[in-house]
Order: structure tokens, then C-alpha cells, then sequence
């Protein structure tokens, strides 16, 4: 790592353009041509002979290539069939206060974002919410488009019959060999998956969070303090799409956080989380014990009409809980846990997010805001993993899911955090059992606490087991963590080392997709195809960047070899000769098929063991 | 990752000088003066209040503060009972050939190293491995060294009883309470770990490997074709070694490989391994076919007599495993795999290195030489994970083990290379079955191929899962894996990756030793106490650039928080002061106990489930 020089400098503009050597492209599913669903097409040299390999990918028009952004207009709508959906009414909206941008004003008042769109929500009791139609039998066209999206890598995988499903351990997933729109219903139907999709985000592209579905990754951004353009806000978002994540929470505070918001939102194809709390704090100066209901219910929304698709709600925080801290190392770590603790504990009265938690649904179901019902006593330290604290708030959270599903909403649940590798397995298990396998989501967790600097690695490595043994989105964390403010480096590098983490995991669980890219991958590296090989991976851009910082020729590219062992002592290459050789001694000598399982009987009765 | 502007200019001289603000210092066991087991000492500022933590650390005297190293003298001799050994003779070695540095002549030839010992052997067949000491009951100075080296940072730990040790999972490995130079003993005459120490290398400070130890790394390092000085060799074993490899492999190629290999080994604190089949390739023109046993064994005599530790020999490659990696997607991908592969099939004859496996053992056995049964078929493509050639080497290495065993050889096995998730553990499981428990030396493994650019992070987590699971030593991946040749930057990222890797498996495992550190981090992380946070890391530097990046001032090294969340919203500092309201509400309210168990009762009744 190379920590100076790492500042480029500041962007002025949206990063666009082709990924690697890739395409984007659209696919309709049949009699659909209203759902065009996204993907990167990557082609092969000639020689390989072979069909380009189709890649999921969240960071929609930004990676075409002949798409310019104008930020100011907002993305094109994505989502046409919601102008007729029943069940929704247009109406005027909440006007926008001061305090909504904590009271800037003049020049330190970032612009509202031009761009506007109908305003809607649910106008009475009809099925509105993803969950609510799913339960009504009905098949959405956000549930008919994830299903397009899940399937469209997995054509020849299909083709191959069960057997991929069968090489994986998926730890009692249900993962189908093919997604059907009816499958996707029916998993949102039972809690299992959710469809995180604000009537008021038509710029979303829809994807969908659960257990049986491929493993997907959050990615946060933030205002700095010094926060410098509207335009530098959106590219944090499109910069982390850019490289795989799959939704983007915006946990900005501060002044301006409502108009860059707009900005945001307006300009974002990947469902937006947020955490409502944090606006609700500064909308009264900073003191958590002025927090109540009325400016909580207010900024909800606030939010749910910009087009939030999900918020983090810390309803489990409880009274009760906040005891159950005290013994530990790190106390509370998370931002909004700690603030509703005090108030709990200041007030001495139950949370009000807790007491008020079915007014919340009913708010949110008239928009489908998602729950991310937030683990505000997750542990800080490995010291406290799984502690009574933590799980007790888990339990609180089980019972919280219920009620939202009463409600209708949709529910996803937050969780560590810090855990060793040997506690991670029961934190799904019991996540499962007590929250009816509404869809997991979380943080890390970070597998020890001894390298600051490196925790997106130990991080990674939590992540990818807890994503085998179930859990759907995974949140990213950075090299910064616990240090500073992650700049545009660390969010790629974040995003990079979570998609290895998911994709570990998908492969290990056995979705049927999954191992078409590693196998591109290996058969790229054995055919020398260097370009292939950049542009399979994760990063082209630093793959080539670290091939051509020794063999920059565009020959080598050709070359049959690397810099690691040259071109004497490449076994790869060897491998190869030896191929011809054996192929040339079979000639000769009444085939290598004979002689193989010649030696190989011979061999037997020396392997052969009891 | 920045990728441009990563190369530092080549380094002159060799680092040295203190890790972060720790201290090198060492301690003797009672009663054992001239065993002096080097540490870091990491101390804390005075608000801690608490001890300085002791670390395991294996760069030797570079990291002393004092120490200004001489490479034409080596390292001070820290075995010096080595001259008293029984069993041992001195003779005149080899005489160096000139096909030994690859005819490099003139001003093409690398200096030889000036530093001269005295040159040992078995001289008959009294007891002189550390196997044969440790059957026949004896418990040797390195045994004592190590066990004290192993408990050195376990004595909290062990004060506070079994509690730690229970707090992990560690499938069926028998990790002591604490290490007893008699259990060290027992554990290298069962073959269940290695002290790997050739009689010619006294500047080694002895260390163990082995599944009931803490887990130990390895990194490579391998002169370029463009090598420049026998400095810029010894910094790379010294830069490795400075961010935690335990052992490092010199896998150099080409010229004068003989003499940078002795200014490496008369500089290095730690065990050296090496390939002896590259410099036999280079001997005989680079044509495998060349290869037979009297150039090998002339080889293995020449780097025995350096006082190369430990060898790794693809013995395990026979003629009749070949043809089972005809269907491969990526072949054979060892080097030396694909030379043996190359040889045994162009002559259709069995591997000379089989044949001669027993005259091997005769060898390495007069210098305490051990070995490192190499993976030839290590898969190298998740494609080719746990396939027939892959498996079927691994009970011949098996076989070969015991071979090894009886002629007294200390002996490891190499492992894969490149294993989804799910498939590590029978890869555990079967090498422990097949080869008697002897310890596992795995590559990785990388969980998944689709990330070229970031492979210690695709293999950092493999490493993990299969430490955890029983392996003894992690050989480390480094960013440019399957695209260059690794520079300073990598091997410091690719060591500190696989620190993690070990430490988390240590940790699961539930090592007596191991939490003792995150707890500490933890404890500085709620203090704000950023300078202990730096030290205890595993890289300080890269902590504390990363820290100052954003908050550079030195007031800022005691500020109640960082730049991701500021001020405002730092969620410790919020738990601090909940506290201190906690204490004065319960000052007023009859204390905290009770009404905590007020709540913690009311809140039971919710929580409970069926």
C-alpha cells in the first residue's frame, strides 16, 4: 500500500464509460419491452472461440458508452409502468423547511436539484407495497425484471442441468436452478427476499435482497464537512456503482443534506438507503433528547417523497438493552444506537421509535420504504460479539419484523459487526429463527480488531462466510474504517474486496451462475489471453495497471508468460508443451489412454488405502 | 489502490529500526541463558493504565532500535549450543562449481558472502534431527527457545484460566493451556509439527510449526531478472520478515543464485526455504529432460550446506498422476510440478525424485534439513479444486511422509492453490487423514478466480477458513499474483494480509494468546488513545497515514474522534458520555443494578420465546 499520493484530485464531473473491455447492454424478458434489464457484455479475443460472458451490473447508464449524465435532469426513468399502477394517488407534497438543510443559506446553500417527478403514494388500503401485491398473488413488473436480471448470466448453466446447484453447500437456502417471476413473488410473499423500490425512485433499476438470490453489497457515502459540489456528491455514488454495489446509503449529516439528497436520488439507479435519525438530529441542533415522534414522523417523510428506498430504523434499541451494555469493551458503536440509548436512558422511558413502530409502518407502507431495521447494539470490539446486549436487540428486532409484515412493509435486518470467525455461524442462525428469514444484512463483520488500515480485509474475510451461511447484502467497509473519511480509493477498493466476498459466496453456496466467470477467468489465463483476463476480473483497470508495470509492451499482452516466473519456468506453458508432447508419445505409442490407465492401475494398489 | 507512483526507488540499504513504537527485546527461560527469544513490547500511554503487551515477532535484530546490520558478517549467532552438539561433525564442504551461480563470471558475478561458519553434518547415526532428538526423549535448546517464544505473550492469558481456550472451535487440534518445552517435544516426535533448523544455520531464531502452535506465515521472494545489488536481496527476506513472515522461500532463478542465496541465509533471522529443482534446471541448460539425481542430489548438498532450512520436493508428481490433468482447465500450475510432469512423461518413466526418495531422506537428514512435500497438481483454477490428480498426489505425499518419518526427517505437506469456500475443508480433513497429521503448508487458497489485482484479498480469506480449520502455515499471495512480479509494496500488503489471516484463524481456534491484542486495540479505540491504536496495528504506519490524512495535527492524536463521523457523531463518544449519565442517574435513583434488573425483567417477558 502506497498511503501517500493516494488524493486524485477532486472530480468535477461524473465518471462514465465503458467498464474493461466490456459492453453494456439491455435485455427484454419476453412480452415485456417495458422492462429492460441491464447487464455488461464482455467479448472474447478471437481465438478463444468462445461466446461473450454476460456480467451482472448494478451501475446502470453511467457505463454505456455513449452516455452523458445530466445531472440536473436527473436519470431516465426506468420505471414507466408506475405512472398507472392502481392503488396510488398523486398529491402536493411536504413543502421544504429550512431545517431540511440545516438551515443553510445564501452561498453555503447547495441548489435544490432541478429535475421533478410526480409525487405519489398509496391513497387507501389496496395492496401498494411490493410485499402487499406479492401476498395478493400479483406479479409485479419490478418482480418480472429481478427475475430477468438474476437469469440472464445463468443461460448456459441452465443448459448444464443441476449440477452446478449440487457442488455447493448452501446451508438450507432454497436457491432454484432458474429465477421465475413467480419464484421472486413467492419469496417476497413469505419475508424471505425484499424488492427495496420507492414509488418514488423511477429512475431505480429494481434488484432484489434475499437469501436465494445472488449475494449483493451496499456501499455508504457521505457528505465530508468540507463538503465541496453537488457534483462530487452524486459521483461518490456513481463512482461506488461503478465497481459493484448494489444499493448506496447516503449517511450524509451536516447542512445541505436534503438538496444533495435530491441530487442523489434523482441521479441514482441502484436503490438508496438512508437513516433517518441522523436529519432528525439535526433538525434539533444536535441534542437527542429533543429528539420525538413529530420531528422523527416528519423526516420520514421528508425522505419517503425524495425516494428513499429503505431506512434504517433502530427500534430495537430499547430501554431494557441499554443495561446490558455496560459491562462491555466498546460500548455502543453505532451512531444511531448510541443516540437512541441516551435518549432512552436521559428520559428514562422507552424508545420512541420502539412505541411508535406501527405509525412508522403505516408511513412507510404508503410509499414501500423498505426496513433496515438497524442494530444499534451490534458489537464494536471481538471482545463483545455476540453478547446479551447484541442479542437481545436481535430478539427485539424478530418481533419488530412481524409487526412490519403486519403492516405490510417490506423488512431487511442490520447486523455485525465485530465477530471471530467461530461466532459468526450461529449470528445467521439465530437471525433466521428469530426474524422468520426475513433477508440478513451486514456489516463485516470484521474477524479481528488488530489491523487498522487493512479492514476492508478483515472485514472481507467475515463477510464471505457469513454471506455463504445466508446472509443476502452484505455492507462494504473500507481501508479507512475506524481512522478517517474513505476517499474515492478506499471506496473502490471497499466495493472490490466485498464483491469478491459475495461472489465467494455465491460460488461456495452453489448458485448456478456463479463459477461461468471463474471458469472464463481460468481458461483466459491458460490460453495467455492477458486482455481477457483483465477484463474478467473485478478491476480491469488495475489488472492491466499492475501487468504492464513490468511488461508494458502491447506484445506481451501475446506473451506466454508473466513477470512472476518468465518466460523459462512458466508452468502454465510448460503444462502446454507437455500437452503436445503427450499427445505426440500417444501417436506413437497406441494412444495415451492405454498407457494412462496402465500406470494408473499400477498406481492403485499403492493408494489404495483401508 | 493508487497502482501509479507505487514504485519507491530501489533500496540501498537494509530497513531497520523499531515497528511502530514498539521495542525489541528479548527473555530467557529460567535457566537458560543462552536462549535469548526476541519480542516487541508495545507500551501504552500513561492514561491506559495498563501493562505493555507483548507480540510475537519474528524479524530478529532489525527491528532493535541499535542495531545497525553488517551484511559481509551476517547475523549474530543466536544457537550457539549448535558447536557442542553431539552427533555432529565438521568438514570441508563442496566446493563451489561454477554452474552454481549459472556461469556468471566477470562482472556478472555477485560477490560471494565473506561471512564464514563452521560447516556441520551428521557424522553417523546418532540422533541429530530434531525429530531424532525428540523420540529418543531429548528436549533440545530449540524446543525450550520455541516453547518460551510460543507462551511469551500467553501469561495473562494463563493467569486467567481455560476461560480463552474453550471461547474457540478448534476441529480436534490439541492446543495446550500452555506450551511446555516437553509438549513441544511430543508434538515433533508424533510428526504433528516441524522445527525447521538446519545445523548450518546458527543465525536462526528457531520457531515452530505446527496445528497446536499459533499459526505461522510464509512469504517468496526471488531475484529479478534485472537483480541489481545482494543488498536489494537481503532487504526483500528483511522487508518480509519486518511486517511478519515467519519463513521465507527464495525461489530464485537464473544467475548467481548460489551466492545471493548465502548473503541471504547468513542475514536472516528466520528459516529459509527453497526449491532445489530450479537451480537443478539452471544447471543442466534449463532442459527438464536433463534433470537427473545425481545433478538433484549434488543441489541438495549445496544448499544443505548453506543452511537451507527447509526444501520443497514435488516427489508427489508420478508418472501415472500426469494424464489425470489432461482434462484440466488450467493444467499443472507449479513450476516444479510441471518440470517433474514434463520429465517423467517425455522419458515415460517414474519420477527420479520418487525412486530416490530414500536416499533424499539420507540427505537432508545429515543437515536437519526438512522437508516441504510440494503440490505439484495444486489445482489452479476453482474449476480444478479437489480433482483426481490433485487428490491422488496427496497420498502419495502421504506415503512419502512416513517414508521420511523413518529415515528421521522432519516433514510438511504443501497444499492448494485455488478451492471454493465450500470445498477447503476436505482438503483439511484429508491431509490430516492421509498424511498422519504431519502440519499442512497451503497457498492461499484463493476462493475465487475472478479477481486478478487484489489475490491476497480472493486468497486471504481461504487462508483464514483453512487455518482455522488445522493449517499450520499460510504461504502468503501478494496483489500481483497471476499478472507480475510483486514489488516492495506488495509483499508488505501480501504479509500483512496473511497476519490477518492467522491471527483470525488463532483467534477461532481459540489460541490462550491470541484475543490479548484486540482487546487492547479495543480498549485504546474507546479511550481515543489513536497513538496505542497505531502501535497495536499490525502496520503502524499505514494507520497513522491514513489517520492523518484527514486530522494531521498532533492535538488531534487525543481527539474524542475521527474524521468518519466527526465530532458530532461519534458514537464512543456518545456511549462515554451515557455512561457518566448512567452513574449520575443512578446516584439519584437508588443505582443502576436495580433498575436494570427492573427493566431487564420487564423486558424478559418479551423477549422469551417457545
Amino acid at each position: 500500500m502506497n498511503v501517500h499520493n493516494r488524493r486524485p484530485p477532486a472530480p468535477v464531473s461524473v465518471t462514465t464509460g465503458p467498464v474493461g473491455g466490456s459492453r453494456k447492454k439491455y435485455s427484454s424478458p419476453r412480452g415485456h419491452d417495458d422492462v429492460r434489464v441491464p447487464f455488461r457484455e464482455i467479448a472474447f479475443d478471437a481465438s478463444a472461440n468462445e461466446p461473450p460472458l454476460r456480467v451482472y451490473d448494478p451501475c446502470g447508464p453511467y457505463a454505456c458508452g455513449e452516455f452523458t449524465p445530466d445531472l440536473a435532469a436527473g436519470l431516465p426513468c426506468a420505471r414507466p409502468w408506475l405512472a398507472t399502477r392502481t392503488g396510488l394517488e398523486t398529491y402536493q407534497g411536504r413543502a421544504i423547511k429550512p431545517e431540511d438543510n440545516g438551515f443553510a443559506s445564501g452561498e453555503h446553500l447547495a441548489p435544490p436539484c432541478p429535475a421533478r417527478r410526480a409525487l405519489y403514494r398509496a391513497s387507501g388500503a389496496a395492496p401498494v407495497t411490493q410485499l402487499e401485491l406479492a401476498r395478493t398473488g400479483v406479479i409485479t413488473k419490478e418482480m418480472i425484471y429481478v427475475a430477468h436480471r438474476e437469469n440472464l448470466c445463468r443461460e448456459r448453466a441452465f443448459d448444464a442441468g443441476a449440477a452446478r446447484i449440487a457442488d455447493g453447500e448452501s446451508f438450507g437456502a432454497a436457491i432454484p436452478q432458474f429465477v421465475t417471476p413467480e419464484f421472486v413473488r413467492d419469496e417476497i410473499a413469505r419475508g424471505r427476499a425484499i424488492l427495496p423500490a420507492n414509488v418514488n425512485h423511477p429512475e431505480l433499476e429494481p434488484m432484489i435482497i434475499g437469501r436465494n438470490f445472488l449475494v449483493k453489497v451496499n456501499a455508504n457515502i457521505g457528505n465530508s464537512v468540507v463538503t465541496s459540489s453537488v457534483a462530487e456528491e452524486v459521483e461518490k455514488m456513481a463512482w461506488a456503482i461503478r465497481w459493484g454495489a448494489d444499493t448506496v446509503m447516503d449517511l450524509s449529516t451536516g447542512r445541505n443534506i436534503h438538496n444533495i439528497r435530491d441530487w442523489i436520488i434523482r441521479n441514482a439507479p441502484v436503490p438508496i438507503g438512508a437513516v433517518p435519525i441522523y436529519q432528525a438530529l439535526e433538525k434539533v441542533g444536535g441534542d437527542a433528547l429533543k429528539l420525538d415522534w413529530d420531528v422523527f414522523k416528519d423526516t420520514l417523510i421528508e425522505q419517503a417523497e425524495q425516494g428513499v428506498d429503505y431506512f434504517t430504523i433502530h427500534a430495537g434499541v430499547r430501554l431494557a438493552h441499554v443495561p446490558l451494555t455496560a459491562s462491555r469493551v466498546t460500548g455502543i458503536v453505532s451512531r444511531g444506537g448510541s443516540i437512541m440509548a441516551r435518549w432512552c436512558l436521559s428520559r428514562h422511558k422507552e424508545s420512541f421509535l420502539y412505541e411508535h413502530f406501527g405509525d412508522m409502518c403505516d408511513i412507510m407502507r404508503r410509499y414501500d420504504v423498505s426496513f433496515s431495521l438497524g442494530d444499534g447494539l451490534r458489537p464494536g470490539a471481538i471482545a463483545d460479539a455476540n453478547d446479551a446486549a447484541q442479542f437481545a436487540e436481535l430478539e427485539t428486532l424478530g418481533e419488530l419484523t412481524k409487526i412490519a409484515w403486519d403492516k405490510g412493509c417490506q423488512a431487511m435486518i442490520e447486523g455485525p459487526g465485530h465477530v471471530p470467525m467461530h461466532k459468526i455461524k450461529v449470528n445467521m442462525e439465530k437471525q433466521l429463527r428469530e426474524c422468520g428469514e426475513a433477508p440478513f444484512y451486514t456489516l463485516g463483520p470484521l474477524v479481528t480488531d488488530i489491523a487498522p488500515g487493512y479492514d476492508h480485509i478483515t472485514s472481507g474475510i467475515g463477510a464471505a462466510l457469513i454471506g455463504w451461511f445466508g446472509t443476502a447484502m452484505l455492507c462494504y467497509v473500507t481501508p479507512k474504517e475506524h481512522l478517517g473519511l474513505p476517499d474515492r480509493d478506499d471506496v473502490k477498493t471497499g466495493v472490490i474486496t466485498y464483491r469478491i466476498a459475495a461472489h465467494a459466496a455465491d460460488l461456495a453456496k452453489g448458485h448456478p451462475l456463479a463459477q461461468e466467470r471463474d471458469d472464463a477467468m481460468s481458461r483466459a489465463r491458460f490460453d495467455f489471453r492477458w486482455k481477457d483476463q483483465f477484463d474478467l476480473g473485478l478491476d480491469p483497470d488495475t489488472a492491466r495497471a499492475y501487468h504492464d508495470e513490468t511488461l508494458p509492451k502491447e506484445a506481451h499482452k501475446a506473451a506466454h508468460f508473466c513477470s512472476m516466473c518468465g518466460p523459462k519456468f512458466c508452468s502454465m506453458q510448460i503444462t502446454r508443451d507437455l500437452r503436445r508432447e503427450a499427445a505426440a508419445i500417444a501417436e506413437r505409442a497406441k494412444g495415451l489412454a492405454e498407457k494412462s490407465a496402465e500406470f494408473m492401475e499400477k498406481g492403485a494398489e499403492i493408494y489404495v488405502k483401508a
